[in-house]
């Protein structure tokens, strides 16, 4: 694979590394790791990759890769730079014939979403979208039992994503009057109209949309902005109508003090609950009126196939956020070695985020700023 | 002490006996258990009360006692009727000159709360609320910890009350057409405007009003009835903006299904966080941006004095729902004697919810059912 | 009732109090509280007792009241004096003609202790003692499902009773050479042989039995002393063999820094495993080989009988110690009430610790001192 | 690297070259994965190895890749195969001048692992048995908790690890009179002398002196095999003498039912005391007598070097088994990478489990069997 942003010092580019090597079936030969093309060349030798492969410019990278010959060539592109470069760069190496894994957001607005969409399906090729908590073979076990009816009529979904490392900088703040934005999340140049709901919340809709089968239609959203001077929201909370009638909360935060990664969701059926720590998640809590609650554990041969099929190590044995995000790459390699051999299937054969998930994020992301802009009346998303 | 209403098979008058029972310092020694007196009768003797205590008439009971000596006319009543009775009990008792100890809610509405609230500042009388779940010594803590600024400037309350015990309505709803109204609950004649949210809802506006210090402004709430047939609500999640600009998410429910009493509260500041869950009360979670997380245990020497004095047991030694139930009948009991030796200090010099709390929470009721149902405005309390 | 001990700033007579208290059905009337008579006398009266109730003299107390008619004498004494008191003061009162509930232990030795059973049964008299770990709900859930086979063979039982509390005499016995000794635990002539096997340890041993309902045969036991200066044991560990073939673990510690009261039981069997908490006493975890752990909770509808019979409150409204405590004061009382109306039908039809449970840990205690002199050899018990 | 066992099929082989491939550093180049050539090959190609590097023979391996330049040849070899090949393996590689990364056990007796000792003391390379749960962050957080002396003088450590895979054995051997022997784990000749001791029991013993540094140095020990007609334990427990004079229990077993891999350990000293489960790795809690317990969490700030420098993602994104087992490469390479630039420093100089740790493990199973054949008697260990 190629890799575009995560050049030194870049957290996520190093996830998806890790998440890439662990099954050892994909290597990274080649990659544009940033715009600074000396930068980027040292970035690319840390990673041992020959200098022919090492660009610092993700258009050249685009064009050189394509001409190589197939099964020298990069198979797909994984696009980790900023989020104000997914779509230009996944839209360049699409119409250069390269399969794409990309992080989210998927763009900086509904409709550059919609047009990334429809180079994606014009393309006919792989697109990715690494809404790596989808891949927790415990999330996959919840979808599946939600899918077999085991929760009978889902009533009420609650979506929480409390983190608290934006903190720091309110005390900070406070003392310079605001002055400082502390980074680019903060500028919706770079960032988009929202920062937290972006960041964090779509990773709450996506997981509450993909364990549910249930459409986000409408909500009444409350974005706040707490460290003085930032221009975009770092908490915001939301009531939630869903498809069919459910309802529920969602509300993603990075004021929360002392929250680490504390994404969890709980959805409640006429039948059966299900609850799911991402900090403990190997575990899924099913809760019933009339019998004992179980806990699910992964790596179980009561695990169903969904599941199953995203499982390394033998129960007892944790897995945890890296595994989960190799599910991404797992299921987007599986579609990609397809393509390579004529049969790929379409995105809603496998089992990963696609570019459709991107676009309802993006509409998400815009009826929550709406919706609360305009006093948390209801909005729909879409 | 007496008590009107709690009869054979009332669930909440027998939590009272234990309560009042459990520290051996207040005696049941007469009431009126139920509107008939035979069924009053049968109660009463159940509870070995002499017979000339037993009342069949709640009117009767208040005028008899009140014409006992002192020394041998009840201390204060009890009362753990019906909603719809609170109201014209605890006037009657008030207007008699004896103490009350009153179930929630106050009233049927706001405007009765205050009619009553006139009542008792008229009186000169104790008037206690059974809001028990701020009997809980490590709730006590929480709210010493924020009082003594451990938690900066506050930022965000989230409060659950999810319960599961009504979704066994729904099935049998669905197969009899909702013809049939579960219980006096779901009555409005009985129950007031609202069904859920005035019996939990309240319980964790009234706790976390409690333990934050800071009074809940305005909501924007989303109320919910799923069971067919019904009239009143049976779920309910709403926005919040607290007094100071903190900002929350509160919801209630009785169809999450599995769920028990699941009563949970976060309360975010900017230097420390806690978390404190009902099913699990001995233990108060401190969340810190930059240091280990405490987990503060009931019983220990580093409890504050508000916690200890409310503590019975060691460490290790579980208190429990009773015990906190007991603490609101000790701290009302603390006042009543220093009533009766002439010494009452006034509401807020004792650890007990008051009639203040219940009017708080009358408002709070009737503004959820209003911003419900104008399309979850924004929508003042009080 | 009667009491024996508990005066002043006794812990263990309090609780005693209110978990007799805590039903309404069993009223304090006399008591010898204290071996000095005056402040045998203030603790009555702080306790509400008419004068001539409050003895200074437990003999005197059990002849006069012996000689009260029936209905005006009490129906039991509550013995809840130091250990060495124990086995005269119960001898006394059931030669005297009334029923016994004793704190534990029985006796200061297996010999006394087979004395006393000797008495009790010669007496028709009945006799509890008060293992009340054995009270809580969840335990009694846990040893139907044993005694239903659910568990299939009982392979491996693992007892733990971890405290704490010791630890604080450490440093000041070192500093002071380990002149002083702490308190009357430590005393062998009030504690008997061990001090932290006998207050805790028999506890586990009494649990393990009670659930697993296997007979604990052999042990290999190490006990320790590590706070300077002592006598007796404040911690110890034993290799453990039961009846049919399981095996195990049981320790207890006084000296666990940190640990409040973490008694702890985990029973392996070839079907299924339990595992209980006494810090979390509502819940029981039920672990099979190859289907989802179950989590059983007090309160539900799911619970057998044997649960049931001694809960007081809906699912998710925890009891804890002071419940499991007053189930034993009524299996007891139901004991006492049949034994007053002549159908009294001998310990094994009631659900209270027995004198034969006192015998046992008698034996336990005195086999794990041997076992632990004779450098851990399996040593039998009884 | 270069890998002799873990072929198709094999578990633990996979998660080694999970572990070896996670950062990107480490490459799998030549292999003999079975001593059937035919399967061996097959492997390799699974693997994408270049044919030439496939070996059928680990002598050959050894001889072929000695024989090849420096930057060519693999830099160190990992044994994963059975038991009993650990020790000629590991000795042949030496012998060639090969570094070795090896399974644990590290022989099939003391003596052997002696003799291995020698063979890597005399070789000056490098030789790191796969202790694994060592690598957890907050393991290494635990020991530089006890190295600094915040715990205290150490009294008394408490190691389990209960799992429960072996039960399903038992029905089937119950039913066919036990006719059958499970697997090569079930069998002297492969195993060695003990099983469950040997194979997980040692996984307790080594934790309990990395993270205490104290040695352990006497076991009263009771080890069964429950499934009929095993020659091996499938269960074990003993009584622990550490140096220093603390004491304690350690126990492991395969027909605890329905634990999974249940790995725990508690240290309790004189000042704090701390608590770690395998299966929640991310948390460490430490108690104390007088203040709030701690929960300390991978990833943060106030984490230790010792732990930092073995954490590849920030705090709530939890790392889990692979990362661990990644952490016992990441520090062998170190020391290897140090060796091939003429920098070794010595086995101590680095955070890997040694060739001491393995002849540890094997003394202290044998000690196990003669104590446990011995009748628990207390048995030196070394």
């Amino acid at each position: 694979m190629g890799m575009v942003g995560g050049g030194r010092g870049a957290f996520i580019g190093g996830v998806h590394r890790m998440a890439a090597n662990l099954d050892g079936k994909i290597e990274l030969v080649a990659g544009c790791f940033s715009s600074d093309p000396e930068r980027s060349r040292l970035s690319g030798e840390d990673l041992f990759l020959s200098s022919d492969r090492i660009y610092g410019d993700y258009e050249e990278m685009a064009e050189k890769e394509a001409a190589l010959p197939l099964g020298e060539r990069i198979d797909f592109v994984s696009i980790v730079a900023r989020n104000d470069l997914h779509y230009p760069v996944a839209k360049k190496f699409l119409q250069a014939g390269i399969h794409v894994i990309c992080e989210k957001p998927l763009a900086l607005s509904k409709e550059e979403g919609k047009e990334l969409q429809a180079v994606v399906e014009k393309s006919g090729l792989v697109f990715a979208l690494t809404h790596n908590y989808t891949g927790y073979p415990m999330v996959k076990e919840a979808r599946a039992m939600v899918k077999a009816g085991k929760l009978g009529k889902i009533l009420k979904i609650v979506a929480e994503y409390p983190q608290g490392y934006g903190i720091s900088a309110y005390e900070e703040a406070e003392e310079k009057s605001g002055a400082k934005i502390s980074n680019w999340r903060m500028d919706p140049s770079i960032s988009g109209v929202s920062n937290c709901i972006g960041d964090i919340g779509t990773h709450a809709e996506n997981l509450a949309q993909y364990i549910s089968g249930l459409e986000l239609e409408e909500i009444a959203a409350d974005l706040n902005t707490f460290i003085p001077g930032r221009k975009l929201d770092d908490d915001g909370s939301m009531l939630c109508r869903y498809e069919g009638g459910a309802r529920g909360v969602l509300y993603a935060s990075q004021i929360s003090t002392g929250e680490e990664n504390n994404l969890k969701i709980r959805v409640y059926g006429t039948k059966a609950s299900i609850e799911w720590h991402q900090e403990h998640p190997n575990e899924l809590a099913v809760k019933f009126a009339d019998k004992p609650r179980e806990i699910w554990r992964r790596g179980n041969s009561y695990n169903g196939p969904e599941a199953s099929k995203y499982t390394r190590l033998p129960f007892g044995h944790p897995e945890a956020f890296i595994e989960a995000f190799a599910n991404v790459y797992l299921a987007a390699a599986e579609a990609i070695t397809d393509a390579i051999e004529g049969n790929y299937k379409g995105p809603d054969a496998y089992d990963f985020p696609t570019v459709q998930d991107g676009v309802n994020g993006m509409a998400f992301i815009e009826a929550a700023v709406r919706s609360s802009k305009n006093n948390a009346a209801w909005t729909k998303i879409g």
